[in-house]
């Protein structure tokens, strides 16, 4: 199994932080050491780091816990191969890009016997079932959408992408974080986590290693985010675990939509 | 004007020596000051990095310098904007997938008055007329090779791409790289170099900086290789200009496929 990431947030802001905790997972703290990734949307554009070295030990990850990079939405993820081999096509996030958005997805779970049929515009690269599950998601979302121009806002995307998380999910365990740059679309299917932090902002701790932070001193009091992982990487805060078949949505560091599995609705 | 390196290679090969001489241009020795960007392709996948600072200056581009990641085919870009905001969505090289392979793109020149029709599958992120030329050409390729599943190997794909390149050309100046991992294609508009390096190895020197490099420590007696540049790289080397308007494969480290511009006019 894998470890996911991600940060949304209304102002560019640095992971260096959280990734420092995050990709200790990646070898370190934790076995996800099978390749790891990051991808930096911000409004002039967007940038994806892969490498197939442990996170903990590789020189590129080391780059970006030393070099802040200032995004509003950031994905990340530590592999631990289950499907398809070690090897740079194969580490999260995988990127495409449709309607003029770069589009980048991570995905923690495993499907079994899925095949999805696609067309030779959404063939994978690599042969993990995440890398298919996102080509089935984008071709999904192409056909929806066709003739549209350029991509339509998070409020048309939500329902659909949610409705498409629920499917796959019947092939297996689909947790997964989704960004186009607007928005972060997360869906729990079995463990995700999220927090939001806003003024005032407090300390934080590391659970993965000996570091903290004084957020009022990185964070204007306008800042407002959100961080997304499958385990809190924090103490004390107020993660909250996500249900299993939740599919929540944040734009500007706030959640602005969110489904519960029929089940769930149906009891409340 | 921006500049175009490109290599490709028989086995995986750094070009830590050639990126140290090529990023100098990138506002120190010559004033390409607005981004870089370089792709790295080899059978396990595909890297591209991207920056909008000057490659000369660029922390990220300082790592690569010291931190060789060997590949069997890459682009790099230095870019002086002529089109377009000094922002990461209009950093070459752009990538996109299709047909199961990445593709990367990086242009020199400028096309006047050139506003494809362009489907949703195939907008560009940013704004420049590169990035549109190769939404362009993935959408010719997509369109002629439809529903016939992974992508043909560059035999078939040559003859199609010089006949889309003459096309580009007549909106003015295109000189490109492009390489889906498999083969680097060149077109030359106005300025384009090519260089075989193969055993016997002799000593490169750069043009844009003190240093040299003994070819023959540096790489195999079976290794074999082809580097491009919009103007040469080293001093003594055998550079070759290529002429307006051609055409150029290269596979394994060689060319393998060329056409002038006086067949094209032939074959019209």
């Amino acid at each position: 199994m894998c470890q996911l990431f991600a940060l949304n947030s209304n102002t560019p802001s640095a992971v260096t932080f959280s990734f420092t905790g995050f990709s200790a997972r990646g070898g370190g703290t934790a076995e996800h050491a099978d390749g790891w990734g990051m991808a930096f949307h911000d409004p002039s554009g967007c940038r994806v780091f892969l490498d197939d070295a442990p996170a903990s030990r590789s020189p590129l990850a080391e780059f970006l816990r030393r070099h802040p990079i200032r995004a509003t939405s950031v994905l990340a993820h530590i592999r631990k191969a289950t499907r398809g081999a070690v090897q740079l096509s194969n580490c999260h996030p995988f990127q495409r890009v449709w309607a003029g958005r770069h589009w980048s997805f991570c995905h923690n779970g495993t499907l079994e016997n899925f095949a999805p049929r696609l067309d030779s515009a959404h063939q994978p690269v690599g042969s993990t079932d995440s890398e298919a599950a996102f080509c089935c998601l984008m071709q999904s979302l192409a056909r929806r959408f066709a003739g549209q121009g350029p991509a339509p806002d998070w409020a048309l995307l939500a329902p659909v992408l949610a409705e498409l998380a629920a499917e796959l999910q019947t092939f297996g365990s689909f947790n997964f974080v989704l960004s186009d740059g607007e928005a972060v679309y997360t869906h729990c299917s079995t463990r995700l986590h999220w927090l939001p932090r806003s003024h005032p902002f407090s300390h934080a701790r590391l659970i993965d290693a000996e570091l903290s932070l004084d957020l009022s001193r990185a964070n204007g009091p306008n800042d407002r985010m959100v961080l997304v992982a499958t385990e809190p990487l924090t103490h004390e805060e107020p993660w909250q675990a996500m249900q299993p078949g939740e599919f929540l949505v944040f734009v500007q560091g706030q959640p602005v939509w969110h489904r519960l599995p029929e089940a769930m609705r149906a009891a409340a």
